[in-house]
């Protein structure tokens, strides 16, 4: 393992070099478990901080009292830890470690505080967020990663599948979302992060969660669930109808299922990902809906369930094969409903393929 | 309720411009949660940003698809709230809420991507970390504060005295972890965010959380706990031995628990951060246990478990009436074992007063 994490480390070193930075700097979060595999028990305002820059081997600070957790960590082997005690000034300690000259890409998610102490430590450093500069650095998966987002893409199928058969009219949002975490969960989830259910008009708000709204029939019910699974996310949509929808219902989720399939079609390695969020938005636009889907197609996922890639308008980068992310376009129509449709999708040598599997057909519950 | 948060979000204005500073950014976390009540479902990279500047009411900006769930917010009424699309820059939308050369504290929190968004955005802006420029802001707790977390505090202590009458011996620090957790939210936590079960040598790393070490007789155990009820945290450490201790444990568990008292008996207005921190210290120094008291004395608490003020060297912030930190000494033997006592004190008209109040003896289980 320590293996892994030492080519993880030396790439984005050289990686930085290439892009003409100093080094990282990465911060408990998702980076930080990606290259040491660590993850202190709590993220606070006392600081951890990984250095990787060419020329260096990795060089982690901690706080001297989470000093005997770091080391367990995977790939603690790969890095040379340093503890700093309360008391020191810790921007002191890691300015050490940095060229006072520097220009370093820092973690998206590194608190302000640390950026702020940093800048003022060495007030010639420069500094860049690490998806700006490298926003590529997680986003191809390798085989292992890939197949550990398959297993919970695959448990979430499995979720929805069970969830279909339980009442949803005289219910509500609340214990719909309740049933499915606790899916997700039998399923092999080690965490839910999310439960949307959307029901009638609230389907109509991409993020509404779930509230005490009563489900009765004739509602269109949009759930989109997600958490973690062996240190990976899964993040699924689907969309179903409690009793006979209506043709205009019927209607806006073929136009949705349409624009997912055309997108997902799309994929393969070379094409622009603003390219696959302009064809799920062409399919909709033609149908009518354009104005009515008012989110990007999609987002990339790994550690977290919103990382690069994007897909949307302007994002240039090229498709690479192992890079894995949502398909999920979806049209809300104020005060009366919605539909999203999202699979997440993993660009092979010659194409996609789909990590959730159940059906997308517009599904009939009781 | 929307009076409450107007309240707070214009006391800060003023203390903002009586700091020399432009204003505030609020980003989502125990700030933007004091100052409106909002809590975004998900933090992610979409900036959410509340801006607070005298001469100005409160301004939101939030991702458009989480307006919906923004405008329903205890203190929404007090704030106007715009959304920004994806596919707009969102940094463009929040610089055009700010001076260009105005000067922000920010929340300490905030993603380094969008302060570095914002200093991109606005070359000549100028940022400080909130907790630098206002330690205090959300330091001096209301009643109702103070309240909640007695009311924490309480169910952390109907917690303890309920896991001395479990088996220690023969069980992993794990399981007394999952014993504790599940007191917590029997007692009416909603949710528990830290069980530290250090049992014989693990209990001399004081953020060991648990791990599968079998407990057995003989062992000092430290058990650090907390959580959230009713949106404030509880952060309580006692120390118990499995069968009789030896004098030695006896004398280090009776100095620490000196220590802890002598910081609280110290407490009242007026009294420096650091002279709690140094009365603490001296104790455990005077009894040669000085270099094996390797953090600080305490931390305050509120929405979240670690906030100002904080009780270390240095600190000359005066304690004032309202203030609720916790008093922690310990004592940390390698490879041996650590003893560490914990409450949560809030500062009186004419002194301290404990939030937590179960018994600091040293408890023998089995």
């Amino acid at each position: 393992m320590t293996d892994l994490y030492r080519r993880r480390m030396d790439r984005a070193a050289a990686d930085a070099a290439d892009a003409g930075l100093t080094g990282l700097l990465v911060t408990p979060g998702p980076d930080l478990t990606y290259f040491t595999g660590y993850r202190p028990t709590a993220v606070t305002e006392r600081i951890t901080l990984l250095v990787l820059a060419a020329g260096h081997g990795p060089r982690l600070i901690v706080p001297v009292l989470e000093r005997p957790d770091a080391v367990e960590a995977a790939g603690a082997g790969a890095v040379t830890i340093t503890g700093w005690a309360d008391g020191d000034d810790p921007y002191a300690a890691a300015a050490a470690l940095l060229d006072p000259r520097g220009r370093y890409a820092i973690s998206d998610n590194a608190w302000a505080l640390q950026l702020l102490g940093l800048q003022e430590a060495l007030p010639g450093s420069r500094y860049t967020s690490m998806t700006a500069t490298l926003p590529m650095l997680r986003a191809v998966k390798d085989a292992d990663e890939v197949e550990r987002l398959a297993s919970a893409g695959a448990a979430a199928d499995a979720a929805f599948e069970q969830i279909l058969g339980v009442r949803f009219a005289g219910r509500t949002e609340h214990q719909i979302g309740t049933d499915l975490a606790a899916l997700l969960l039998a399923h092999g989830h080690s965490q839910v992060d999310f439960t949307v259910v959307g029901s009638g008009p609230n389907g109509a708000n991409p993020h509404h969660e779930m509230g005490e709204r009563v489900i009765t029939d004739g509602d269109m019910v949009v759930l989109d669930f997600g958490g973690l699974q062996d240190g990976y996310g899964s993040d699924t949509t689907r969309t179903v109808h409690v009793g006979e929808p209506t043709a205009e219902e019927r209607r806006v989720h073929d136009v949705v299922r349409e624009a997912q399939q055309a997108a997902f079609e799309a994929v393969r390695p070379g094409v622009a990902c603003e390219e696959i969020d302009r064809i799920a938005r062409d399919v909709i636009t033609r149908a009518g809906y354009g104005e009515h889907f008012i989110h990007r197609t999609g987002h990339g996922i790994g550690l977290t369930t919103h990382e690069p890639p994007y897909l949307i308008a302007g994002e240039k980068q090229p498709l690479v094969p192992g890079m894995c992310f949502s398909i999920e376009p979806g049209v809300y129509l104020p005060g009366r409903f919605g539909v999203r449709i999202e699979d997440i999708v993993t660009v092979t040598a010659d194409g996609g393929r789909r990590l959730n599997n159940t059906s997308r057909e517009l599904h009939i519950v009781a």
